[in-house]
């Protein structure tokens, strides 16, 4: 193992200099205008996956590419892992809040400053990087791999299930691994026990034929701005209740270790909301801030536009408005569940006068597991020698709707382990990721690999 | 007063063909990009009044210029008509939706479809020719007349005061005519007996330090979009009443003969609802669609944005949100005190965890008239003989902030008669002005100003 890690030390500048070309491919999935993009950023992970030692294969489907890498040299009687990950990335807007280009890598603080440095190109090269620092130094890897990387994870990964199903007995695997999360804190990693699920909607609200003057007509029409800002307030009563009936049913219990564990982290909610600059918290009463962030569900409004936005005073009467609102889940909801409650109290709060028309743009379901046995081990004594402190258990807010279904389809043991920051604007603007993470967690993975072989 | 409408009626052609060049130029007084239009369109119109007759002159203000037509051979012994209008115009915002270029003119089922035919830059443009058909006709003009075209009616006619203030000598009248609002219907023409005012202000909502991803934190903070709609949706109760404390207060009682006139008037809600292809009409409880238009007040959403509105599913957690609302306002109401009254509410009503901040953008106070006397008689009749109907009275659902200043600061009367249909899409895509009511207003303005000598 010296050989390897001595590897990943001595070619680090190399990694950093790879990862920032890969940076560089504007990989935004959700936007058409980009789909080119999304195949050269394709092309460039296979070609690098190769140059790893492993044969690597990029698969069409309905939507963005799916990179398969392989190495089975390990043999039949050593474990295999499936390592996920995702290069595709969410849109850098709002431009002008950007310190430096979003899709110009640029070293700050310790930091690289860029679109997907943290979610999730920098996190899945890190592994890439680990697979090559084994096969050079030792012209072999410990475990038999699997790297699958998709192009479509920040717009739902439709696709992805219907290629596991596919492909189901060449991803046989044994273990899922994927890094696609945050450590604790700084210097601090660690393993992940629960994620959250989604279900993202789109209210469309229309009113009169054409917009109107709102001299001429204000008064004798329901304005779709006033219904709209109605029906987004009636998602939540005063104690930030998600107020939609049925809403809290699925809700699970959690076992009082998970929740005793979560009371005991070093998390100072004081600090946390100065980190925020705002002047309090929010969020559901009753729970702390670490409940509310991994445990509990959330409704929020992830855009709303409706009539003149523009510089000055418009008297517009608006004859539509638009929301993007969103919910977290969590075990046991279900994204269609959700939108079935969801549906129906919008038909129950809607007003007369105006037609509301509800999409569903995607979902994922939230995901839990029992932290331990022979994977768990093997982590937590790879991140403890990468790191030099022990890590902690965590839940995270955010989804991973894969999750699910890689344990569903493969039969498989997932294990959540990320090398992102907390407060690294995952999709916001400066988005940026560790440079000591970035280095100390390839050297982890290394480990990881040895550990569970 | 043969010659004078024989001259109008062999002129009519070319009277059409220079109002479409008056509509080309893009005079949008909020755009700043547009100063150059504003200042072309002042000349363009000062020496079109110098071909009718008139002593023109530009007046420049710290906003968009005056312009000033003056003719004054009718002596001391006849009266003096102040005309006021406007040649700036809204923006034509959203473009998509004109079926014809907003500032190519295009006619159609004998409308002229362009931004500003119908407010105001067509019916200002009417009185201009009604000068020239008098002066090219009679060598002289019954009455001495000043047209006063301002360009800022659209964004608060701030500088319009001062300048009537600076100027009330040269500007002293006996009347005030302004044409710049609606006929009752389609060949049916009318006087105004009120204006509603206005009172318009953005609301800013400001949460966290920068946006977040709504996994990663959604549940901790309060988000400003469902905090905006919260505010928004506070603005009314059930019944579609503004629940802002004391804002019915200053709101006036009608005479009798006014109330019995609106309900007088031949007036189908079905059809009013159907030519607005909407569900239900809207508005407060209690009143007629006519009564909700001219003596209730209003408050509606003219503009929200929040956050991601691009195309898919972005799961951001905004940091900020912005709506423009505006409240149409009538007598007693004046901005000011609803400002007051609305700054209350707002703070009372917006939760913890971000912060509100309101703009004033701009105000108007409304007008009432008692609709009777020489001035409203002399109308009435060359309505009449132009129209061949006897015009009814009516209110006017907008607001014209200028005509209680005029009043107030030029001890004269003022008389409201315009030419716009209902429904043609003021402020809206697809503005347009019916070219009959075009020809015979004009016909009607030549006829008043002589019945008034």
């Amino acid at each position: 193992m010296s050989d390897v890690l001595a590897f990943v030390d001595a070619n680090l500048g190399r990694f950093r200099a790879e990862l920032y070309d890969f940076l560089r491919i504007q990989s935004i999935s959700t936007q058409k205008e980009h789909e080119g993009d999304m195949r050269r950023a394709a092309e460039w992970l296979a070609e690098r996956m190769r140059e790893a030692g492993l044969e690597a294969s990029i698969h069409d489907t309905p939507g963005h590419p799916v990179v398969l890498g392989e190495w089975r040299g390990a043999g039949e009687s050593a474990p295999t892992v499936l390592i996920y990950g995702h290069y595709d990335v969410q849109p850098p807007e709002p431009l002008d809040e950007w310190a430096s280009p979003p899709f110009e890598p640029t070293e700050r603080d310790g930091k690289v400053f860029a679109r997907g440095s943290a979610d999730d190109k920098g996190q899945l090269y890190m592994h890439v990087k680990a697979v090559e620092a084994h096969t050079k130094a030792n012209g072999k890897l410990p475990v038999n791999v699997i790297v699958l990387a998709e192009g479509e994870e920040e717009v739902g990964s439709d696709n992805l299930v219907p290629f596991v199903e596919k492909h189901v007995e060449r991803l046989a695997c044994d273990h899922v691994v994927i890094s696609d999360s945050n450590m604790f804190d700084e210097g601090l990693p660690s393993v992940l026990f629960s994620l959250r699920g989604l279900a993202y909607f789109e209210i469309h609200v229309k009113g009169a034929r054409s917009d109107l003057h709102s001299g001429q007509f204000g008064g004798t029409v329901v304005n779709p701005g006033n219904a709209l800002a109605a029906i987004v307030a009636s998602l939540h009563d005063a104690d930030g209740r998600v107020a939609i009936e049925g809403f809290y049913d699925d809700v699970a219990t959690w076992e009082d270790d998970i929740l005793d564990g979560i009371r005991a982290l070093p998390f100072d909610e004081e600090e946390y909301r100065r980190s925020l600059d705002v002047p309090k918290l929010g969020g559901e009463k009753g729970f702390t801030a670490l409940e509310r962030l991994w445990v509990r569900p959330t409704c929020d409004v992830n855009g709303i536009l409706c009539g003149y936005t523009g510089e000055g005073a418009k008297t517009v009467l608006p004859n539509k408005a638009m929301a993007k609102v969103s919910f977290r889940l969590v075990p046991d909801q279900t994204p269609e569940r959700v939108k079935e409650l969801f549906e129906a109290h919008v038909r129950k709060v809607a007003p007369e006068g105006v037609t509301v028309e509800i999409k569903a743009l995607h979902g994922g379901r939230p995901w839990r597991t029992r932290p331990q046995g022979k994977l768990v081990d093997a982590a937590g004594k790879a991140l403890e020698q990468a790191f030099g402190v022990r890590p902690v258990l965590q839940g995270e807010g955010g989804s991973i709707p894969i999750v699910v279904d890689f344990e569903e389809k493969l039969n498989a043991s997932a294990l959540l382990v990320g090398f992102a920051l907390p407060g690294c604007n995952l999709h916001a603007p400066n988005e940026w990721f560790e440079l000591a993470a970035f280095d100390n967690g390839i050297k982890a993975l290394c480990l990881l690999y040895e550990n569970l072989a």
